[in-house]
This record gives C-alpha cells, structure tokens and sequence, in this order.
C-alpha cells in the first residue's frame, strides 16, 4: 500500500522477534503473533524497532523479519520497519532491503554514538528522505540515543513530503507539546510510551507504537478510542488498570519480560538475543499472573 | 602478525578516514597520513574508530579503509580496526571482513543502544573473542554508549585468551584505578583519551589510542616516553602545552575540526559524513593556528 | 486560617520576591504584586519557593517575606511558604518562624545536596510532619535536588493527617500517573511545572502552583477552569498561545527574566538575588513584547 | 593562626560530626577523634563538610563544632569549617559565626539548588571573599550541586587575594588539569577525593581534604608523602591497597559507614543524623573486618 499520514492513526504494535535458539526467525511464532494480532484487530504493526531487538540481529534476519510480517499483514494492515543503525549508509541501505521485502513504511532513528549538531540532524533525515524508497516516520528517543531534535526541526522536516509522521519516544511532555504546536498537517504525530500514552493523545498524537500492545491489543484499542474521543479521564482509568503490567513488563530491558510470557497468547519463542538475558524468574511469574488477570479482563481469554 | 597484548603499547592514533565528497574512501588521502605517521614513527594504527566516523560509513567502504590501511601499515605496525556496530551479528560480520582484509585486531564496542545487563555484556564478549578470527580489545566509552562495563566483569574478561586489551575512555579515573588493579597480565590497558593520557599512563595504561596523535606523532611519543619512564611531572609539563590544541579539536563533534586542517601534514579531505557537518570557520582557522606553532614546536614541520 | 487538603485547588502562584538593592522585602513591591493576584483572582498564594529565591534571603528577610504575605491576604486565600533548607533542623525552624508569621502551610523540600534512601526521605518528612506547626505539602523537584521520591513512599506519606498535599514538578508524567493513582483520598497533587499544567489536571492534579501565573491570573484561571471542567482539548489549546510566553519566561533562571517585566503589572522591583545576574537585555524585550501582548487578550490591560 | 595558602598542603581529614541521639555534639567524641588526629599527625582538620553532616544540624550546633574542634587544635593545625548551605545570606552568617568560634578558614560551596550561569558564581565568591572575615577555598563539587566552575572562572578567582585555594571534587581529570594550568601561585589546589587523591598530586594538587584519613591518618600521609615527593607508583601502589575499604566506606552515603565503625578509633558515636540512616549491617561488619586489618597495617593498632 502507499503509505501516507491518514493511514498513520489507532494503535500500531511494536512487536518482538520471536527468534530460534540460532537467532534465526521463528516463522511459526511470528506468524501467530500476526495472526492474535489482525484477529483482536490492530491498525498496523511495527516489526524492527527496539522491541524488536533490531541490532542483535543479522541483516539477513532483519529482511527476513520484515518478509514474514508483510506476507502475514498482506496489505490489510500498514506495516512500518525500524531502521536502527547508527549511521546513513547502513540505514539507506536497510530502507532500500525493507521496502523491496514488503514494508509499507520506515521508522528511521536519528543517528546516535555520534554527537550530531541540529543542523546535522535535519540534514540527514532530509537526505534519507529523497533517498528512501517508501515515506518515512522520524524516530525520536533520547534516553536511548542522548540525542534530542528540537521542536524546530521536527517542525521543518514535518513539511518534506515523504515524511510523514514520528514516534515520540521523548519523555518531556513540554517538547511534546511544543513539537505538536507546530507540525505540518500532514504530519502525524504517534505516541511511543505505553506509559504516557493516553496523556500524547490528548495532546495531540493520532496514534500510538506501543510495546504491550502486542499482549493486549483490545485494551489499547480500547484506551485508544476513549482519548481519541476526548474521554481523557476514561481513558486514563483504564490506563490505570494496566500500571501493574507495564511496571513488570518493563522492570527488565524489554524485550525481555514479554519475551517470557508470550506463550500465553500462543506465541512460542522465549529466547532473546545477546546482549539481552532471560527475564528474572521471579519477574517472568509475576508478570504471566498479571497478563493472565488482563487477558481475562480484555482478550476474552481465561 | 599475530597480535598479542605484548604488541599493545606506545602511542597508537585513532586515525580519521579520509573521504571523497560521495562518501567512499580516499585512497590517495589515507596513505599521506599513514605515511606521515610512519615517517615519524607510530606504534600501531586504529582506523575505524568514532574518530572514523564507523557508523557513517558504508559497510563496503568500511571494508575498503581496513585494506588501504593494512597495505600502508605492511606489517610494520599493528593496525587494529574498531568494530562499532550495536549488536552482535553486524559486528562479528565486520570482525570477518577486517580480519580478511588485513586487520590484525579489533576494537569491539559495548554494545549499545538497549540496555544490558553486565551479565549480557560479559556474554556478549566471550562469544565474540571465541568467534572472532583475530584477537580483541575491549572498548569502553560509557559517555556514548551510556553503559558502564564494571571492574569485575572487566577483570573476569581480560583473562580470555583472545582478549588481549582494552581501550579505557570511562573518564571516571577511580574506574580505571579499580580496573587496572584486577586485570590479568595478559591484558593491555591502553588510554582512549588524549586529555587524560598521561595519568592514564600513570596509572597503568602501557599506551594510548588517542586521536591529535594523528596530527602530532612526535608530540604524543614524547608524552608517552615521559610518563611511561615515571617522569610524570614532566610528561604532564609536555601535555599541558597541547591543551589550547585539545580545547580546539574537540570543541565540536571530532574529527570535524581535526579534518579541517589536516592539510597541514599533507592530507587533503576536509570532508566529513553525515550527520557530521564541517568544522565552525573560526574554530577551523583556531586550531589551524595552534597546529602550526606545534608542528613547528614537535614535528620540524614550519 | 486552618489548612485542609480541601483547600488547595485551582491556581497558587509561586511569588518572586520583590527586594531593594540591599536584598531586603521591597514592601511597597510585594503589596502591589498581591494586590493585583487578589484583585484578579487568586485560590492562595506561594511565597518563598524556588521562584522567590528562597536561599539568597537572609533568615529574616524570609520571614519578613511571610508576614508582609500573610497581612495582605488577610485570611482571604491561604500562604504557604515554601521551605527549601537542605536539612532538617534549618527546615524545621523556618516552620514554626514562618507559620508564627501567618503562614497557613509549609512547602517543605525534599533534603537534599547529600543522598538519602528512600526510607530517610520517608522518615525526615514523618518526623517534620509531626513537628511542624501547620500542615505541610511535600515538594518534589528532582531536577534540582537530583532526588526523586518513590511513588510507594509518596503514598505512604499522604496518609500522614498533616501531609495534605504535594507540588509536583517531576516531568516525568509516568511517575506523576504512578503517583495520583496511590495517594490518600485527603491528600491533594498540584501540579508544579506551568509547562505541564493541563495535563496534569488532566491526570489528576487538583490545581497548579505555576509561575507565570504571578503575571498572568486570569489566562491560568481559565485554563483551570477548562482543564478540571474536564475540557482538555480546550485547556490545551488555550495553554498553547503562552508557549512563547513561558519560552521567554525560562529561558534564563526563573525569576531573572519575570523580575524584569513585572513592572508591567505595577510591580517596580527587578533586582535579583545572588548568585542570579539581571536577564539578558534582549531576552527581556521580548519577553516584555509578549507579556503586553497576553496582558491585553487575558487580563483587560493595555 | 592567620591562615595563607602557604599553610595548605598534606592531609586534611574531612572529620564527621559525632552527635548525641538528640542531634547535638557529642563533645567526647569530637575530642577523641581530634586527639587521635592530632597524635597520628594532621596537617589540618575540615569540620562541617558534607562528611559532617553540615545541611543535617542546627546552626547552634555547627557553631559549637567550630569550638570544639578549634579548642581541640589549639592554634597547632588550621581548622577549615565547611559551609554548604545554598545561598548567600545563610553562607555569609556562619562564616562570621565559625570565625568568631575559631575557624582559620572556610570552605564554601558553590551556590546551589538553583541554576547560576558562571558570571553569577564568579560574583558570588567575590563578595563573598571581601566580606569573609578569614580567608576561604573554593568548594566545587558538581555532582552534588549541578554545577561545575569552568576553569575560567576558578583562575579568575585565584586571584582574589583572600580565595586562598579550593578542594576539588569534581571527577573529571580534565577539568583538573586545565584548573591546575592557570590558578595563582597563591591559590592551593587540594584534591577533595579520596579515590583519586594520588593522581591529584601527581598532576599538581597540593594535599588532600580527604575522608578516610578519619580513620587511617598514616596511611594518607604515607601516601601524600610519596606522591609529593614524585613518586606516583608507589604512591599508587600504597592507595590500592585501600580500595576494599574505599568501595565500603562510599558504597552508601558517606558518613554513615564510617561511623558504624569509628569505635574502632576511640571515637563511640555512631548516629547519623536525618535524612541518613544506619549503614547496612552486612557492609558496616565487612568494613569493620577491614579496618581492623588496615589499622593494624598502618597505625600501630591491633
């Protein structure tokens, strides 16, 4: 499909990458956790970003990934790969492997090691822009990259065509606030905290890629409808509900605790990738009594 | 050769890679600058470090800059390539390709950008020094990769046959006393910050590889010479000279500046790579300045 | 009057500290900056906070600060002083001088410049709770002190019968949500940041001890109104146009650039304390520029 | 004594105050530890730091501290009063009231919890040097109070007739080597961290404000002995030895290891005062065990 920013709105999973124990794709457990996910409904998924365990895995297995999950979604859903690496040339190239397997859409990383200046930032998402086969969304998250962009040149680089849309992964809801004051309507802004969800929807976000979503797609649809319908207080209940879960879901480095429990939605594919361990036993435990509680409350399923 | 802690010592300079303007390497750039560092003599070459710009480089090219270099180097020196991928796969497929082109060690980064846990970044090590075809450094620079590696885990992995060093750029100096006092024998602890280099040496470091070192050989080797002969006041003396220069090279995102004037010693590639921009012009005719009078000063360069 | 947790609610400004050249109360200053807050509407009022530069006074000049408050309220909206000693026996001795000086209830900060566990925080505000002679709001501003007070203990504390409520200014709204879903029925959050104002209430805060409020009260007591009205896309959108406004506000330490407007609102004292300096000259106009311009659309001034 | 720079050199332990349950100076205590001092050899004493709990007691109590501790010196080594509290008028009353109770000296704190830009601390000191009535050190410790002096300024400073020299906390080498590289002859710069006290002194300090020479006066003279005299290996080799118990005595905040075992000393006054809380059980043993094994080592005891 073409992706545009219209298309970018509700509640897009980032998904993990169940993985054999050779760090391989599990198709088989992919293919059901697409397969939960299209049945409780979802308005699009994202394979590859951090969730996703993108710089643990071989570029082999990143298209792999983005392969699998294009021919699952089959055009009913827009599905967005992360493009994780550091620098240009790994990205472009990943953009140019990721639209030929099938994504619809990119989730390009600001670059990070490196200590870019602003200037330096607008231009090189400028450039992977007009080089990128599909449209892009920026991926903006400076707990992990140290970097932030200003809310300037979110709001320049929101008015080049081709890209679309952002998750906001930044916690200060101030540069949120600011960044939405002045994006480009054909911008759209996603939420990218499960935590601060229902507070970037009513400040202005169409959407959200978020983590647990991938557990419980129903509650966050739910969560979803209420803030989109201007029912902040309901949606922030319902929110509250999930607190215990995402305490637990990201008590450890995530993927890693979700990892642990997916079995319950018939997904088979524990194992994590280096550097990443195992979920603490204890952690795992309480979070699959949490998921079971919630899964019963949302999913129908007991 | 076969690289052993033995060969780690002296002055080794993070060298920059010199670039055409469409991103691949300059052949005829490079080999100036390791002429003149061979000229004035080098204990070893690390191409490929954040000094060069790994993450902006193409994989191929990164490939190309180990070949020229190895050619240049011709087994008079060591050259050791650093390995600055996030995860596993990608930075044990360029460990394959460097060693094939002529690396004789690697500098293997943390990984970054998730969150690990010192447990998965032990792991993480072993399996790359038993999958590596040459030998390992380790490299530690938590103001980047916002990952501390702790003394004890530092400890149990010097003791791995094939990790045979690091390269320390955690400026927490009780760090480094805590890791020096516990590392096996067979590991060479080598500074990773020119402003730091002789207390490193002070303390136990048996060299650095530190990046005016590029521009500055004699300079550095009189440093080192100093400080490893206990002279440490006067090895501080002689690095004190050098800190207008220090203040300069890394008053933005280096090597930016340092690209600016190497025309000096005969490299002529100003260029530099995404997201990197060119050095502000006044800081660029500043540290041109100060690179002339210590050429003047340490290289006979007028 | 008696301070309950039903008392604080709507729009508490934190007050700068109107002083002569000799860092004492300008009196006359003070004066005329409530009598603009009560004349256009205020639910109480914060002197002696951060914003009113509670360290640079002298011990007296605090309580000179409370009293001349305190007499021009005049019972009509509750004082509470701001108490922001490091320790417990200078913080506990500016409670009973402040509340002997009329001071309804105590702003008490968190102890800081040493490290304390979450149990000593807990105990020190236990023990001050008990001691003081008024009732206390806990003051948590990580970002100052760089100590963050847990959820759980923030819960534990609003059972205290004398801990009625907390100024938050943790931007970090996952632990306000955390936060707001454990507290006390009898224990009321007020939001701390005018940055974050709407979607504080949004989330549960029952009202604001913000800033620019001391300029603005009309503007704030809108977007109150609208925000716990339950209209968060209006608050919102209201809260928007003073983005400029807070921008120029902060831009410098807060009060430096507000102290060099106030004159706008009739109130003649723009001197700081040390270690402040007077805002930038042209930071001032435009802040001065802006202010007009809001004054003229908020609060019926030309 | 009139106290010049010339007078700041050697070991200056930063002594923790003995309180009695009640909070006040237990004055037996004090005088055992300044006799156990003074008879091992001292070359100064630093009371009210933030060793000694300064933000934790009454202003009545550190002035008596200053007494006890200046009667117990008795003119024979300077006694330097710490005064950490964050804003001028609070500093600048207790450097009239430790003078007046015997304090040669003052150590003052960079202005903190709010934000200075470097002219308004450059201010600060100012005044506050020329209303002082002895002579003060600068106290720069950033990662207690946010801020970090540039060198810059320091060097301005040095200038000040009546700044006589600094302790410096800040664990960044680099920023000691530029300070070191341009302060007045007349402005001692002494090391303010035990962890890092020989290279310190290597690199141009001229003793040490340091914590555990509480415990072990020989040892840190030994020590300081062999740094000042040049040799840096042995003087390194001699702090190694220490490490155990530097990791013990800062593995929870400072003093409240300390003084769990400072009977061991004659000193038997093991309260800390709000907000600390008594060291771990585990980690006060373990220190315990390792003193016992360093006095016998260094101090004659057993």
């Amino acid at each position: 499909m073409s992706l545009t920013s219209q298309s970018l709105h509700g509640i897009l999973p980032a998904i993990p990458t169940p993985v054999h124990p050779d760090d391989t794709i599990n198709v088989e457990a992919t293919r059901a956790l697409l397969g939960y996910l299209l049945a409780q409904g979802t308005d699009g998924v994202l394979p590859l970003g951090g969730t996703g365990e993108y710089g643990a895995l071989s570029r082999e297995q990143r298209v792999r990934m983005v392969e699998v999950t294009a021919r699952e979604a089959a055009g009913r859903v827009p599905v967005i790969a992360g493009v994780l690496d550091p620098g240009y040339h790994d990205a472009i190239k990943a953009a140019k492997d990721f639209a030929a397997a099938g994504a619809d859409g990119l989730l390009v990383l600001t670059p990070y090691y490196t200590n870019p200046t602003q200037a330096g930032i607008r231009d090189y998402f400028m450039r992977y822009a007009d080089e990128s086969p599909v449209p892009i969304l920026l991926y903006e998250i400076p707990y992990r990259t140290r970097i932030a962009i200003t809310p300037e040149v979110i709001h320049e680089l929101s008015q080049h065509e081709r890209i679309i849309g952002m998750k906001a992964c930044n916690t200060d809801m101030w540069h949120f606030l600011r960044v939405v004051a002045g994006v480009d309507e054909s911008f759209a802004v996603l939420s990218g905290e499960d935590t601060l969800f229902p507070l970037h929807i009513a400040a202005g976000a169409r959407g959200g890629i978020v983590v647990t979503a991938s557990l419980l797609p129903s509650a966050w649809r739910r969560i979803y409808e209420l803030a989109s319908a201007g029912k902040t207080q309901e949606a922030l209940a319902l929110h509250r509900t999930l607190i215990p879960l995402m305490n637990l879901a990201f008590a450890e480095t995530n993927p890693g605790p979700m990892k642990s429990v997916m079995d319950l939605i018939g997904v088979h594919a524990p194992d994590v990738l280096a550097p990443l361990v195992r979920a603490d036993a204890t952690l795992a435990n309480n979070l699959r009594a949490e998921l079971k509680k919630q899964l019963a409350v949302f999913e129908g399923r007991e």
